[in-house]
């Protein structure tokens, strides 16, 4: 803080919780540090490709100040507002949306093979048709074709936003069943030794459930790898 | 059948049970009849504009004799193989998505609106960034709008999509937590009389779960309009 000085701004692009958000602006504010929540969707390669899409709430004068090194990074920035902690809600409902896309794709595919049905070419179908966006094509053959590693995001880390999004509903007293089953689902995956594996590997358990024998990866060998992809 | 005769062929497009399409492929061929699993995604609008998305299953005369017919109105056929019932599983499995997506749309709307944040504004963002495709955009802008009627579909059908599913699962011994979760939350909307509205109403369950009061259709006003727009 000191560092950064009066005038200066700080710019957030983790996902974190919005009560952690507002916290962290409070302090900012003693020091006279501007503070944007700016979380992202896209990775490191999204970023270095200037490709991330860029959530925003805060003063308006942070927004401005953010512009420069945005453009610099992202396609396209939203803006939720003089909240200080909306952007940080939206990441959480976007990643939310992801998680369930998951674990349902995961149950869908799992049903077509269990009644006979080629999974890939299921997965090929619904990316081509009615799901045709990024996080269904990718992650529907990521499903389909058992392939769980390398991670590109770290299952420990889905069970993280998971349980942020869960927290933000439990605080304004809001159920979220299907919120509450992922949890579940990927709190089982890390008891399995799985937490270093891509998110998509809850699809085991599904699988598992369904009495189908995998070919994934086995436990011990993940853990002992413990290979960092985030 | 005797008004068909050997040589002729139905093209079932509706969305049936898997060991339905069984039953119905046997008694066809008692008369010669070629029988050909062919459910769509799509609604009329897009049958008269050839826009349907067609899925097929079963024998390779019967697929010949439909293409001129699938022509008029899809604008691709998926080959799902041999399997007589093989594209009707498909078709649970997309309609299991779907109804998904909308359940988790529902929650993570209502989880940005309890947080203070403009649901609308959220539901644009995700579906010009993560989840543009037609599914997300059109439900997401129905939810955040709260606009249940008139009725794409009816939410009466959406169960019926979804008992069969779990009934496909079920004669598999598979588990689907969320298609069971999505069973119950279709149920209690029944039992709330809005089985006329679209099936994107569960989102007024959602809301009235977190406390939140709605301006949505009342009950009784929806049971007596009984519009049906399927």
């Amino acid at each position: 803080m000191e560092r950064l000085g009066a005038g200066g701004i700080h710019i957030p692009l983790s996902t974190i919780a919005p009560a952690t958000a507002e916290r962290l602006a409070e302090h900012h504010a003693k020091y006279g540090v501007a503070y944007l929540a700016s979380p992202v969707f896209g990775r490191l390669e999204a970023a270095t490709a200037a490709k991330l899409w860029i959530c925003v709430s805060g003063a308006a004068a942070a927004k401005e100040l953010a512009k420069p090194i945005q453009a610099a990074i992202g396609q396209g920035v939203f803006d939720f507002g003089e909240g200080v902690a909306s952007a940080n809600v939206v990441k959480l409902c976007g990643n939310f949306l992801i998680a369930s896309a998951i674990e349902s794709l995961a149950e869908s595919l799992t049903l077509a093979e269990k009644n006979g049905v080629d999974k890939k070419a299921v997965a090929d179908m619904l990316g081509k048709t009615i799901l045709a966006c990024p996080v269904y094509q990718g992650y529907s053959k990521q499903i389909a074709e058992e392939r769980f590693e390398p991670a590109g995001f770290r299952l420990a880390l889905g069970l993280k936003d998971i349980t942020l999004a869960l927290q933000a509903a439990t605080a304004k007293s809001m159920p979220m069943p299907v919120g509450s089953l992922l949890r579940d689902r990927w709190l089982a995956s890390v008891a399995k030794g799985r937490e270093n594996l891509d998110w998509t590997a809850i699809a085991l358990s599904v699988a598992e459930d369904a009495g189908l024998k995998n070919e994934g990866p086995k436990n011990e060998s993940v853990r002992t790898a413990g290979r960092s992809a985030d």
